[in-house]
């Protein structure tokens, strides 16, 4: 079939808005119409040219929400009518990974996906010359019209607003799931949470859903405040106005240290705050944030040896088929919020303004409505 | 009261042997025949004037065993006669540390144990002179008489020898105590565990005791192979006879990396390998080693992203208290192994000798008998 996609076409320029060939699914996958899709900074990240993973031509976008057209051979979970959220971390509830309650990693389809093809080695993208077209992290919900493998694919319910649940394919599941399942904060917790953009907006209602006591933002740009208050954020720090060392700041502020810090800014020098401002004996703070490629983090050894411990988190620890679903659930029964971090929409045809608005700093999130 | 001890008088030089004067235990206090001491590189870190926040004249030495002689006032968990292991950390049971289940670092006594006073702010030992001598790590086990806080004793069976269970008071509880409290391993466990040292081997030793399928040791001397061996050590890897990069070849050892690395070595780059051998998704890395002042430890926070998680341990995460009689007890009973480690012994007045034999790589541990 053909469809309409964003089709990056090389590093560092402008997606081009074009007709495009779509090869129906083979065994195992689904063909899936995407009625609406986020766009984040991973897409912009690739985009740019700093991934060093990042191949072109690919049609990026990995946060979407749409309705499933077709299944291939052997797809049982799915059928056509259901709608679904696209999952560039998949489950497959098979592999050594899925079999681990501590990870969420699946590995099953892994390598395929990480070179832009789907697990049988090729793409089911082409231009209309023949050219093909690359995948991007197996999902690619800047087209209309895509292809995931069935165990990419969690099945949600069908009256939720798919430009409005799109966002927990990413930013929603990533910044609540950062806390319930990676932090598992307790009720009563005190939380530092460091950038407030979309994803630490989405650990702060993670934090406020959690029951914790104590939600500090701390953010470069005071206007981020407004929106973080919010969500549940108790304390605002701007570390441009804090005289002297911002760890000791922030260590009085929660009375000796958090007992979960966030990093949400991919800063390293950020995550190294993060960690120091955590707890002694217990603190632990959460790399969620993607740094730039070679980008180290460091730390005395004393910060581990006194007790606090230094974790990452990818897509939240959620395990998508079975963590998106509910998460949908908490957004239609009012538990989170997604609406006001919803502050653009537009039309695929202009997918590029809402990357420019991204730049800018003036969107949270902006959404594509096919 | 006199008694006899050896005296750190300054940084770098052998430690004296002296009569000193002791003080009565005031309250809250306990007077302890020290029976029997080992000698811990952390002494020994001191004693060199390596220890930023070493102090003199003090008396060293924190992994003795002995007997109550005396009680001060207040003291109610305590008599004359009772056996019993000082603790470097304490456990008051009360305060907010001690009352949370994820730490172990009782912070009750922590300024003046830092001081080298008791917690009344005063030392308990002078020379004969009338110069005051700093108690050290709240314990001063190289006199062969000295006063501690009720709440830094662990009292024990009568039966244990006391030239053995002294190392109960430092090295094996760390050792055993990082897997057993901090890592929590598995039965079925794979683990990596970096320098044969005596930590080394008691973390063997605890992950045997644990369960573990795999328990990989590392160490720069081939030498250290054999005793390792013995506690539990299923494969051996000398670096410096590894083709290529250690950490790819331990991840293939251990079938995609360990679940738990150990850093014993105090190395800064030793940790990050350590890190970086744990599995992906899923491996913790626990540093046990005291770093160099200033060292940092550095690594991609891309380790974190995919799931390793960095921590850290003191006196092996546990609770002297309550934790040590137990150890007594696995000792006593022949689920852990302590005599092979005590590979010289010495009266108080040949403890310098024990020092070079400690440089020298001569001994696992050397204990003075009193
Ligand atoms: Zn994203
Ligand atoms: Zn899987
Ligand atoms: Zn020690
Ligand atoms: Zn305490």
């Amino acid at each position: 079939m053909r469809t309409r996609a964003a089709v990056a076409v090389e590093a560092g320029k402008p997606m081009e808005i074009m007709e495009v060939n779509l090869e129906g699914p083979k065994a195992g996958e689904v063909l899936v119409e995407i009625k609406a899709t986020g766009l984040c900074h991973t897409d912009d990240f690739t985009l740019s040219g700093a991934d060093p993973e990042g191949a072109f031509p690919a049609i990026l976008g990995h946060e979407g929400a749409g309705v499933v057209l077709e299944v291939g051979p052997g797809v049982t979970s799915l059928e056509p009518g259901d709608h679904v959220i696209p999952l560039y971390t998949p489950e497959c509830r098979q592999c050594e990974y899925c079999l681990n309650p501590k990870t969420n990693l699946c590995q099953s389809i892994r390598e395929t996906q990480g070179k832009g093809v789907m697990p049988d080695g090729t793409s089911r993208f082409s231009m209309l010359d023949g050219t093909p077209i690359l995948h991007y992290m197996g999902c690619s919900t800047f087209s209309n019209h895509t292809v995931l493998p069935e165990i990419a694919l969690a099945k949600i319910r069908k009256d939720a607003p798919f430009d409005k649940v799109c966002y927990i394919g990413c930013g929603v599941t990533t910044g609540i799931g950062a806390v319930i399942n990676t932090a598992k904060a307790e009720i009563g917790s005190r939380a530092i949470v460091f950038g407030l953009g979309g994803i630490g907006l989405n650990v702060i209602q993670g934090l406020r859903l959690a029951g914790a006591d104590q939600i500090v933002g701390v953010d470069l740009n005071d206007d981020k405040a407004v929106m973080a208050k919010k969500f549940g954020m108790t304390d605002f720090v701007n570390p441009s106005k804090v005289k002297g060392d911002l760890v000791g700041h922030l260590v009085e502020l929660t009375g000796g240290g958090a007992d979960y810090t966030f990093d949400a800014t991919g800063n390293v020098q950020v995550m190294r705050t993060a960690l120091e401002a955590a707890h002694k004996g217990w603190g632990e703070s959460i790399v969620i944030g993607v740094a730039p490629a070679g980008a180290e983090i460091s730390t005395r050894p004393f910060q581990l040896v006194t007790g606090r411990v230094w974790k990452g988190t990818a897509f939240g620890g959620a395990r998508g088929r079975t963590d998106v679903p509910k998460i949908v659930d908490w957004y239609m029964d009012g538990k989170i919020e997604i609406d006001p971090m919803i502050t653009h929409t537009m039309p695929l045809d202009d997918i590029n303004k809402g990357f420019e608005l991204m730049h800018s700093g003036e969107s949270i999130r902006s959404v594509v409505i096919y």
